[in-house]
């Protein structure tokens, strides 16, 4: 199969090269040193949608890997212009589900097909065998899975149905990322509170072997305390980027009750501040009822 | 080694299997039938305590496979009128580390050794290779790492420091396991809730296959939902054994936040119940303040 490929940033350069491994890949990036780079790997460069949508052959696989909102938005309207009926765009990136059905009917107006594919694993799964949840037509899929199954790990596919519910898994799965990452988060940090003296780095360790908390993210834990036994280096300010929001704000509409990812979520933006405002009208409050001391600035 | 083993219940049992694939297990449990299930399979069965420590020699080894809480006290207190200084024992079951620390106290007056083993990887693992974090004295623990080596997986046992530290690491992992179930489970009545039609067994597959939260946890999840696919033939209550209110006891005592440990606490507490007071006050409130309707019993 030919493969072309939008966006070479870690992701879609990590990829692009798993791609390569069984097919063809056109790749096409902002920033032409990506190009270039993907080029010397073996696939094919072009420098523009324009050029990359005439060196693949109808009907064209365009799978695109470049930052969810408003850079998808452009990519596809160009891309609009370009494709034709018969061919199939790929959004790889985590684009809002909601974004991801629209999108589908736009394009399914011109008669393209759209798949909305949740990618998880991180930049070395995508380069070894990643995970794909596929949201879109059936007979869409059914024309490409051999490429799903060639880049994705053993039973690391997943056909999730109609249009948007790739995406809807990704970030579903992406919440659930949230709460689990703040549970083992909180245990350490009991660990660390305790009068105890802890090796974490063997904690984790001996929790990832044999007991019911083991997992990946206790991998990537025992392999963060190996490099910084007490992650002295970095400060705990918790970036996100989305998707535990899109999970609780669905949540939300949908009344599912989800209080811990919801808490991870709230966690994760107080951890963005130095000082809180609550903070303040907590102690100004218990000063004014109870003369408690406040500290002042 | 020549370990003795009390308490041959479903855990107790397993191990001792276990321990019999290189050491010779004398074991006693107050249900007579278990302990000729064990003799069957090539175990010494004795009796009573008494009949135990006279069959073992000096020094005893002594592995505790009892319930936490009153019998693993009426054991102990029992142990240490039959067991002689210089002997060891262990205790595998989910003790509060508070408990711990008192009763190493108590038996090292006696110069009896006590290490406390916290044990995970449910009865599977007791069978075929445990989890297991030990505190105590590290004399003591030298003396038997051997055995601890034979029962675990490959690097699943560690010492964790002293007395009280294996018990604590435990709780603290079952606190976390709390969290990440919590988190799971949210994630599922997010899809339940969704109008997309998932098969919940596919989803935790490729959840398991290349994600990020990928994890052993998610594979029970894979296996619940194989024989039960929407688990219709189970209601939602949580129950909880105590360690996970041990997490966010400690977490209290040590003031160190760990909201998404305590909230998968309370979802379980709620689960308990059919309706809550908690609701009634707020419906009544409503009903106050603004006229709304309330559900009549």
């Amino acid at each position: 199969m030919k493969v072309g490929i939008v966006g070479l940033g870690k992701m879609g350069y990590n990829l692009s090269l798993n791609v390569m491994n069984k097919h063809e890949v056109v790749a096409f990036d902002v920033d032409a040193s990506n190009v270039e780079k993907l080029s010397a790997e073996g696939g094919t460069g072009v420098h523009s949608l324009a050029e990359l949508s005439e060196t693949l052959e109808s009907p064209r696989v365009v799978w695109l890997m470049v930052p969810a909102g408003p850079i998808t938005e452009k990519v596809l309207s160009e891309l609009k212009g370009l494709l034709t009926a018969g061919d199939i765009v790929i959004d790889g990136g985590n684009s809002n589900y909601k974004d991801s059905i629209r999108r589908g009917a736009e394009l399914k107006e011109q008669g393209i097909h759209f798949l909305d594919v949740g990618t998880s694993g991180g930049t070395e799964g995508a380069r070894n065998g990643v995970c794909t949840m596929i949201g879109g037509d059936k007979e869409a899929f059914d024309s490409v899975e051999e490429l799903f199954r060639d880049i994705s790990v053993e039973n690391g596919y997943l056909y999730a149905g109609e249009i948007g519910s790739g995406h809807f898994l990704k970030m579903v799965h992406n919440g659930v990322e949230y709460g689990m990452m703040q549970a083992i988060a909180e245990g350490f940090e009991v660990l660390e509170k305790s009068s105890f003296e802890f090796d974490y780095e063997k904690v984790a360790r001996v929790w990832n072997n044999g007991s019911v908390i083991r997992s990946w993210l206790m991998e990537l834990t025992e392999h963060a305390f190996s490099k910084d036994a007490r992650l002295d280096g970095i400060k705990g300010i918790m970036q996100s980027s989305g998707e535990g929001k899109w999970t609780v704000e669905t949540a939300l509409d949908l009344q599912a009750a989800t209080p811990v990812i919801a808490m991870s979520l709230m966690m994760r933006y107080r951890s963005l501040d130095e000082d809180t405002f609550s903070g303040k009208v907590v102690a100004a409050l218990r000063n004014e009822f109870g003369g408690h001391s406040v500290v002042k600035k």
